[in-house]
């Protein structure tokens, strides 16, 4: 392991931390918060561990891809603690645990809150709250590899360790370009997103952070109703482009190079836009009598499919109590997830599509047991090892979840909610059912419960291999 | 397909069959029953198509994997179909949709009735219901096969599909002989456990019926109450017995054969008995303050952890109160199931033990990915082939599982009944939580659950693909 390099990139996230961190101290100033003062003292300390760690650039730049999943995993406990300290320093979350949660719950674009009341927090606080989404949900170490020319060429290991879904390949050769693309593309759609919503009538404020927390598909609501207080224009605007933050991004830059064509040939977009379409019209169907209008009911199931899909979170209505029908629904496409990727968390569409193709070959293997049988995906071949590891990825990410459950299941909540809790944070969603509904939140859990929920947040946000192996230093510390 | 020779299979399966249903029409003789009659025509009907399908052996016996699976799920759906019709003629089960699943719950081992009270049946008809977890536990193509010198040597295709775990071997080199072997150890611990209830004051016919639901873990009671109204010693006779029956069957070849050593080093023993006594423990602990004494706390916990993780279903106590920890431990049970080649269901511990090593096996290797890492069980490599059926397997599980779910929840009972209805169904368990607890029956649902339920009974007995073969002709109208 190259500690010495490792500790070199937690001070550059510590150097840009401490830059995020004086933007919202720009936003109390405009609305003459005291709580301004939290952000500054947070990025000078930030800036000061960072200049520490930076000071000198390590001389063996050897990475292997150990390093790079214990990077990754240590980097992301590293910018969920510093970024609490505003939430600690201003006295609006007291409880370093709660402090903690919340951090996490927003890079990991989780959404899920220890507030009761959202609404009481000041401005400066909740802009950091959705800021964090925004953050989170690119990634920070993609966005490290943007600004710092690192030497070698295995940041590569970096970026994999962070990005979602079964094979991350580079748009173009070089790995900070790629970065670059990948940030540009998405500050321009969170941009298209705000301005929409300023046209139909959203204060600034408002535009802003639920843009951040539409684009990260994080879910943190600045009301206390989440969206339901917005016209229907507002939510529709909102639920399209939680679908469009839940599309991989090299659709965008197939647009952008002027490659359509090979958009309509994608199978995980396509399964993606078939599984969102289907689970409408069924919940839709399933809720109608509550409604005024298949339309309306139509609208409201639209939202609330693209918000679990996506793993955003927000809601416009109480899907607790649905039939249990469409909350099935909602809970089976809360594992599914969005694409690979994208900014949305969860099993990934992608996944499920090789999964199936794989049982499929598998049953037609047990009648024609002599025929060899290929897996292809978006008209490539997918390689036996892939195959393997999306298998395991699939049963490693039901192990986690059950182990998770049954920690959660010591406090004696219902079945129904240790079961969806756990569900809301791995995939990274934010609501769940009964105790952990949209009507609900998170503070009813112990300290040790929160622990779980924290690692299950970034387990689920870096896709279970950097944090298992961070728990698992006899992995780590075996020599090559 | 070689039709003739499946209609041939069937026909002796039917005419095995009319024998067993001779069997209770002796016991209605003792007990001056009326539906003795119902088994005499019912063994009639069966005879009789049996004679007319098997009246001329087929010329041609080629005979391939695919004809084997197919087989094996008409010969269950055709036991079932025969096995319901005393229910019916004796009008003791009047509708035919539940006459059907209480038969299919009894061959598949499930134990889940439809019935609001058994204690109203009559002797006979208690008597068919257990026996017919008895002819189900080892299953009806290997009783077939003891008896039938079948032409070729495929006919370990049809003991492949019918027999549960990830590699079915031959104990002996000779098909029948294995097959007569197995259903020897069954007969023998049957007798054992009998004679054992008969010592601690059970009555004659408690005895013989309470021993088929063991040895099939299946889980038919002949009270209301199940196993409670018995004493502590009967209770704890039957929780080791199911917990004997739950174990592979060749462990017993060894010792039969004189090589008890190599059980010690059977990992998926191990493992089976380490979850047992961790399950005991925990939910010993966590229940202990309902209870007199730890002890009988921890007695109440072996009988349920026993009767769960074998996939039988008895219980002694309303397990529906416990606390969440306790029901998420039980649930989590429920889908590890008993050892491969034994007579229990669920997922098998050796699949679990295999899915558990490949996991570590991938996580170690994205840690040094030019290391070849090979997987081993029970001191043998597994092979790679193998390792993926048994992650296909697994996922595969869970789809069928998921979409069962799906179905169920179209009748709007609570998530916790619509979960773990399927889970008791498709596991082979008999009772689940809320709804489907063992206080409660599945008498609630409707036809179209029903159904659902008769089809998971049936794929969580057979391992699904000779059920999801059956369904999807598509693959098996196809030729070579």
């Amino acid at each position: 392991m190259n500690y010495r390099f490792i500790v070199y990139i937690l001070g550059w996230i510590l150097n840009i931390q401490g830059i995020f961190l004086l933007v919202p101290s720009l936003v109390a100033l405009c609305y003459r918060e005291e709580s301004g003062f939290s952000f500054l003292i947070a990025a000078g300390i930030s800036l000061a561990f960072g200049a520490l760690a930076t000071v000198r650039k390590p001389r063996n730049c050897l990475f292997y891809a150990k390093d790079g999943f214990v990077s990754v995993a240590l980097g992301w406990v590293v910018l969920s603690m510093s970024g609490a300290l505003p939430f600690l320093f201003s006295g609006e979350i007291p409880s370093v645990f709660d402090a903690l949660f919340e951090t996490i719950s927003g890079y990991t674009t989780t959404g899920a809150t220890i507030l009761t009341d959202v609404e009481a927090m000041s401005k400066s606080l909740l802009f950091w709250r959705s800021f964090t989404h925004w953050i989170g949900g690119m990634g920070i170490l993609v966005f490290v590899l943007c600004i710092l020319p690192l030497a070698g060429g295995n940041n590569m290991y970096l970026m994999r360790a962070e990005s979602p879904g079964p094979s991350v390949g580079k748009l173009v050769p070089r790995v900070r370009s790629t970065a670059v693309i990948l940030y540009g593309i998405y500050a321009a759609l969170t941009a298209v997103e705000c301005v929409l919503l300023l046209i139909g009538g959203m204060s600034f404020f408002d535009a802003v952070t639920t843009s951040f927390a539409t684009a990260g598909t994080g879910g943190f609501g600045i009301r206390n109703s989440s969206i339901a207080e917005y016209n229907v224009f507002l939510q529709n605007v909102i639920a399209v482009f939680m679908v469009v933050f839940g599309v991989n991004f090299s659709v965008y830059f197939l647009i952008l190079i002027r490659k359509p064509k090979q958009i309509l040939k994608s199978e995980e977009l396509r399964t993606y836009i078939g599984i969102v379409a289907a689970s409408t019209v069924l919940i839709g169907f399933n809720i109608r009598d509550s409604f005024a209008s298949v339309w309306s009911a139509l609208q409201q199931a639209f939202f609330q499919v693209a918000s679990i899909i996506t793993t955003t979170g927000f809601s416009t209505i109480d899907f607790n109590l649905w039939p249990t029908f469409s909350k099935c629904i909602l809970v089976m496409i809360m594992f599914v997830g969005a694409c690979a990727g994208s900014t949305g968390g969860g099993i990934k569409v992608s996944r499920i599509v090789i999964a199936y193709k794989n049982i499929k070959n598998g049953i037609e293997s047990f009648v024609h047991p002599k025929s060899v049988r290929i897996i292809s995906m978006e008209g490539k071949k997918v390689s036996n090892e892939v195959v393997r590891s999306v298998n395991t990825y699939i049963v490693l990410y039901f192990a986690v979840f059950v182990a998770s459950v049954l920690l959660i299941s010591l406090e004696n909540f219902s079945f129904e909610t240790s079961f969806t809790s756990v569900a809301a944070t791995l995939n990274n969603i934010g609501p769940g059912l009964d105790g952990v509904g949209p009507m609900e939140n998170f503070a009813k859990f112990n300290s040790f419960s929160k622990c779980v929920f924290m690692f299950d947040m970034l387990a689920g946000r870096l896709e279970l291999i950097p944090m298992v192996i961070l728990f698992s230093p006899w992995i780590w510390r075996k020599n090559h």
